[in-house]
């Protein structure tokens, strides 16, 4: 399941700024990154007349531009998605999720400090904080980065959210006969499934998980 | 798995139109639609200065700007995605996936055909033709609508790519014991995994698939 961590801090701390110098920093490592940014004015991504556009406007739940080197996709929700939505519903072939905000969500967090436009920190560690970066120590049991140290607070992500672990095996039988699969797809399949999985109750990390799928007949 | 019809025809044959007209129709039956535009040309989607915007720039990977409403999505790709990688990719929740172009895609196709701008159609039936929109009637073995008839095609649509199934049964064990589950995430769950084995050698559509995951411990 990809990382989540969420950059928080009281407004005007420079989250924005803290994401587009750690984004660098990660990336030079080699890690891929997705970033969520929450914005509850709503927002205009495409342009009034274009196709796209069109589609939209006559209804499409979901539309989808598709380019050869990105691709944009713009879809209805019926609610505010929690980060853990979003990461199921939309986010693939990244390492890491860097949420800009989202102190609600239940997803770890570094906040970003300054003393001379705050007097309090954001959260407390009921709010899963992991981290701080400040200009400013403070001494309350999770790391304190300088706002400039990157690399530190890269090293400290790396360390704790990025460390490979070995990839889990998985077994696939269709009617009664093994299928042999890649490396690529058999990580693809099992990370897939324990990600789905991993938010229903009694499915807490585990070490064997069994599906059987059976497909019934039509029913007319 | 969610079905794709590409809507396909020569240049200004009104393919976005059609899709205007076509979407509005499915929507009123209950259906809900995702489009997908083809644009060679590259697009912006996002605004100048804007803080996902600046992600981007940053180098993220993938940028989500999520609202009460609606949710959008950018990110990059190594080469043109396929409706199939799209699909699997990207959209969800949808009952319907309709493209604009795509005409070298392996995707079942609605040619849109007017007499006074071509002479001649753009597909045979090797392409995955499996009807046509027009002005002028085909007599090619393939249903031939008029331009404006837009019940008839959605009929057309729904008979053949809409009719409802019976849902798979799905059986979950975490550690040999059973796991009950919601209708609702069982279908999810079978639909997901059945999606994602469908373009695996050997899974083609079958009666029952076992998976087993074994989790390893960590390599140190």
């Amino acid at each position: 399941m990809i990382p989540i961590i969420s950059i928080v801090g009281k407004s005007d701390s420079g989250k924005t700024t803290l994401i587009e110098k750690l984004v660098p920093e990660l990336t030079r490592r080699g890690y891929r990154v997705a970033t969520v940014k929450h914005d509850i004015h709503g927002f205009e991504v495409d342009r009034e007349g274009k196709d796209s556009w069109r589609h939209k406007q006559a209804g499409a739940h979901t539309v989808v531009i598709s380019s050869p080197n990105k691709v944009a996709l713009i879809r209805d929700v019926e609610k505010d998605l929690t980060l853990d939505e979003i990461r199921e519903k939309l986010i693939q072939d990244v390492d890491l999720i860097l949420s800009e905000g989202y102190k609600k969500d239940v997803q770890p967090k570094i906040e970003i400090f300054r003393k001379e436009k705050h007097r309090e920190l954001l959260c407390t560690q009921e709010d899963q904080l992991v981290a701080i970066t400040s200009n400013q120590k403070f001494d309350i049991g999770v790391p304190c980065f300088d706002l400039e140290d990157m690399k530190g607070l890269a090293d400290f992500i790396e360390k704790n959210f990025l460390t490979p672990t070995s990839p889990p095996e998985i077994f696939l039988k269709v009617d009664g006969k093994n299928i042999s699969l890649s490396p690529f797809v058999k990580d693809f399949l099992a990370k897939t499934i324990q990600g789905m999985l991993s938010s229903l109750k009694g499915c807490e990390p585990s070490h064997r998980i069994d599906i059987r799928i059976e497909n019934r007949k039509r029913q007319e």
